[in-house]
């Protein structure tokens, strides 16, 4: 880990099964355009309710991926 | 989505089993006498401990509900 | 102002029009069922954006009320 | 301590004489209508001074309670 | 609303006119290159004085858009 | 703007107009007794409700002005 | 209260015997030179420990006061 | 739960498989060498990222454990 | 005051009587084993309710004493 | 400085020898691809250690450039 | 340190060469017309970025004088 | 980095000469008692003043370490 620098973009996954789930959903996502992905927080968790039950699970992370020289 | 407005009430649900499942059972007991519930929010993520485990999973939430006219 | 109590309630009003009018909106809302209401304060302002343009302005205010004996 | 819900409410207490008297207060006047309080947590701290002098203590406070099945 | 990914940026818009007025600037301008966006939220108010009076409103949000597959 | 020293106070303005004419107003009176006033903060918005309308926006804020050596 | 503008102060209170008397010291000795004080808000409340006890309560304050005209 | 003394350490826990499962091992580990934990609280959900999934979630937590006389 | 290093640990202490009470006990237990404590800092008052009244106060707090070379 | 639209970005930069390095690598970095940088905010300071001492000082900073028309 | 009251200021000071730097010339500026500085406290850590290099840091503090009697 | 545990401890470190002397000091004096230390991150910046200059810097960290098994 020599003199590197970091890149963070803050992005929300939803998924409609777990709050750990609408995280990995959103590291997926990224992953297709984003290289480098070293790290993430969870920023806040929120959700949606129908008819008295949770239909998504929305978790805002921030995500800090390499910047290539 | 019109000109509604929503009232915010919070909740702390306790679960021996998750700390998904205490949100769960937040939002389950409160659809008992709230109608629509909308969205909500983690604002603190508690646990007690006996004998060196989880006994119990705290989560309060924040929960969005419609006032009707 | 003698010994109150006062309650505090959470509500997000919305707007098509303008951030004030969100706030204004909740107030006239709660005063059909809550009488002695005494201040407010602004916790969150947020908004929904449709085709690059504000549809709705959502703020989220605290109001308190006094408890009657 | 089994499964239960617990619903938080938010009071601001006054007193003449003390801070803690503030909070002592509010305590005091919901229990007229609200049973099964089981904790509070102090969020804020104020007063009123008039002459120089403190004429009111005003602290708010959460308090949590268990809902009943 | 299926398993739609967001992802959030970070705008400063400002006005000669009002506060109002920063927030709906820095929407039009991100609306040129962004399409989908969703959401916005108030981070920071701020402004510049020049003589006495405000002549720039300076106000930081947060945009949510849909992240296209 | 070279290596210039700014002190920052905080204001309290009101007005029973609007949000931003609270603002407007805290810093006209602050330009009566202080120069050099370079930029200002939104910290907090509140207000009085009366009659179930709000009678006086009160909005906090921090403004910096330049120290003369 | 009409338009008035308030300025406010940050002051910390010292005292060898309560939390609450910082307090009241702090606004004991502000009375001797600020007319107008209006409200306080607790910010922060510290000590120095000395041979295992409290030797001083130090407790900090803004105090709002109104701007004459 | 008479007039006892609690002492908080914090504790960052790490598991390849799930958020919860990191809370969990930095508890077991600990009740190898404290005794008499009673509560955790969630401080920050963080995780390490490879080749786009996610390798470890690690969770700071804090613990209170009661002292002993 | 030379190049001294200090360590802070967090404690919660404990009163049926006072929130005062409480960091004075929390010191007071703390004073037994730790020698050179400095300065505490109150992070957070809670308290227990029973029947309507409050059982005990739970103030936590921050304490820094002198590492010993 | 019109009405000009800013655009915020987070950086965390990193040096072996200071925290201010830290930041400079991480803005000197950015300016190969980011034109109309105009300021940072710090937002967090860690480091890695090793053997006793800090082997990498690392700096979370966000940095606002102008938005080209 | 006896019963003392200390008032708490709050300065942005600016330097081109170096962060501390900034915080050095707030307070040299500063104890030209104030006496009896006690302690500061770091607030922000800001600067100005003109043709991808810093051109000013500017660092908020807090600083606490003894009010004289 | 498989599934560590690790401890987190506070302290303040001070120096005469700079805000990263401090933090130095800091980890010094902590690594002549404690292995295995694996990150810091700063808490708080501080100082204190005497004739109108910075007489001591006073950095409190968060610094992060194994537990072993």
């Amino acid at each position: 880990m020599s003199d590197h620098i970091y890149k963070i973009m803050e992005l929300t996954g939803s998924s409609t099964v777990s709050m750990q789930g609408a995280i990995e959903n959103a590291i997926a996502r990224a992953s297709k355009t984003v290289r480098d992905m070293r790290w993430f927080e969870v920023i806040e968790t929120r959700g949606h309710i129908e008819e008295g039950t949770i239909k998504h699970w929305q978790v805002t992370i921030k995500v800090g991926f390499t910047l290539r020289d």
